[in-house]
């Protein structure tokens, strides 16, 4: 079958010029591969079905060897003669077909792209493919986790978001982008940040130092942090997103860079850390590609208020929310061991408030570049 | 006055060893003048205060000359011997030296980060120098208006937002970026480009394509259109920040670039190009430096359902919101004498849905960069 669906590429390739890449390939051997099946059950008049791993939080399992969130093996079959199953099945079909010619073509889209390259009026009905975007994107993550193949990898990107600036040059669709020469502005993060189109060429960096905002990356960049300590700095404009998270985890990986973690000292904060480390629970199957359980929490941290004497001004006042998330992040299986981690959480609970890594501002300008972050680096003074 | 606030300046460099551009000169100067009128009226014994250009929707208007939104000549007085008003007169001298220390340490933070520098509990008292950011970020504005300088100009960035590749080179801070260069990332546009900072080098381009969206933007740069079309491509990840408006008016207006927007057919898509054409009712005394009362509607336009062939799936219902914000924005002065304006509004409210940029996608993938935009530009087809 494998090699079937490859003759096709090659002879598709010839056709359109398009310059598949090895991952391309992959992909296309994957959808190949699903539609043959089809195929197949239909000639040996079975049921066509496919079985798609469950995305369930029943299946999520926190792997502590290799330290991040992972799926279990529950399966769940969709099949085509099921009344209940029969428009999710097509809709499988469908957005797999979409992606098959996304690569064939070269080109990407987001996933409101495919949306709306794959909505419509079912010929001789009034059924739409797909009501709204929120049916259409479960579908994605089900393809994504029935051929075990990223969405980056099935050409679908999402906003662009996060900068990134230091002592490492890379080429990005052909183009060599030296980081150290990017100005205030910086390295527009791509969605999109396979081998394929992002390639490490030279890295002089120590290590990542990744912060939360782009307000305080600002900052770093400024006072040229990268520079002087020999390192890279991103940030994910909040919560980061796909693009960065596979990024840090590539940079990790393939060069051995340790991550940092600069965030604000709020659930909020913890749970990014959580996310960069160990996965999403939402999305599991991708954690073993974007999880890095080797980053480190350099803060801020509930005891800086006091370390650092900080000025009254600063607290911000915990909600109720806050207080229920901080005690459902204690709870989480990568926390609950760790007797540092509890005590972080406890003490912004006992302190009841939160504090902004802006917040060290108030000490001084480049406190937070100058003081804060070298002493801790210096002190390996973090959180694992 | 200015002498003295100069020589000031000359000794604070030789001092701290910062370099300060003519423009940090220039904003030194500013506020040091302020400073010396609150030094004179004390030493005349006269009450301190200070008048600050009124920032009221009542002192707003819409100048058909310049044809951009300015603010009118109404000032309010702002006092320290008034138990109404001498909370804000301390708040407005601290922004002030906020802002002037961070030009004489030649650094730049967030407005979040010039809260928390002035943010303390007054000494003796339990009363706060502000409650929270909503009562400095006014305060910021005042003082913009009151000095006549940009809060970029007093060191004051937002967060950051929105990319740019293209034909045009350009330096940040000493670094020469070449924007056909960037690859798939791009360079993160940041949020001071005062020419200070970026000054532009070399450039091709013959105009800027401005997008409303990053994964809009993704098609265009993977598409290569900025190099076929011969120009330069941005996003603004939505409404534009101001580091991005007030880079396209500079584009605009130093290299004669003009500027072509391609937005969401939806009410909130008028608004971005409003803005970006006329400047903002809130801070309408930037309009001046940001505004490009030159801007081009390229699309989406209400015909483009009938005039593209598109399927009735991409329909997005107008909700009653929508449909007020539309009435609200056609009677904006500036669309209000415009008849193609009133049209394609009122068209869109008969319409009675709106069109998302992606749903040409449903065409093909690359429908929007191949033929809707090409076509337009060639036949000079776009909203004014």
């Amino acid at each position: 079958m494998a090699k079937k669906s490859t003759n096709h590429f090659v002879e598709m390739t010839e056709n359109s010029k398009v310059e598949l890449t090895p991952a391309d390939i992959r992909a296309l051997d994957n959808l190949v591969g699903l539609a043959d099946m089809v195929v197949q059950s239909a000639k040996s008049k079975k049921d066509p079905k496919v079985e798609i791993p469950s995305r369930t939080l029943s299946n999520v399992r926190y792997n502590k060897r290799k330290r991040y969130i992972e799926m279990g093996k529950n399966k769940t079959k969709r099949e085509l003669f099921n009344l209940s199953q029969a428009k999710s099945y097509m809709q499988t079909m469908l957005v797999s077909s979409g992606c098959k010619q996304l690569i064939e073509q070269g080109k990407s889209t987001s996933i409101r792209g495919l949306y709306y390259l794959l909505k419509h009026t079912i010929e001789g009905t009034r059924e739409e493919t797909f009501g709204d975007q929120n049916e259409c994107d479960p579908i994605i993550e089900d393809v994504e986790v029935l051929l075990n193949t990223l969405r980056e990898e099935l050409h679908l990107y999402a906003q662009k978001k996060g900068d990134m600036v230091g002592m490492i040059t890379l080429r990005d669709k052909g183009d060599e982008i030296d980081c150290s020469k990017m100005g205030s502005g910086g390295y527009g993060i791509p969605s999109i940040v396979e081998p394929d189109t992002i390639e490490f060429l030279k890295c002089k960096a120590k290590f990542i130092l990744h912060v939360e905002k782009g307000t305080v990356w600002q900052r770093f960049n400024e006072d040229k942090f990268w520079q002087k300590h020999n390192c890279i700095l991103t940030h994910g404009g909040g919560q980061p997103s796909r693009g960065v998270r596979r990024l840090l985890s590539r940079l990790h990986n393939e060069l051995n860079l340790p991550v940092y973690c600069v965030l604000d000292n709020d659930p909020w904060g913890y749970y990014i850390y959580s996310v960069i480390k160990q996965g999403s629970i939402n999305l599991a199957y991708e954690s073993q590609r974007m999880a890095i359980p080797e980053a480190k929490f350099l803060g801020l941290r509930s005891i800086d208020y006091n370390r650092c004497g900080l000025s009254p001004s600063v607290k911000i006042a915990l909600n109720d929310n806050d207080r229920k998330r901080a005690k459902q992040i204690a709870q989480y299986p990568w926390f609950l061991g760790k007797a540092k981690w509890q005590k972080e959480i406890n003490k912004m609970l006992q302190n009841d408030f939160k504090l902004e890594v802006e917040a060290l501002i108030s000490k001084n300008v480049s406190y937070v570049t100058e003081v804060y972050v070298p002493e801790r680096l210096k002190a390996k003074d973090w959180l694992d």
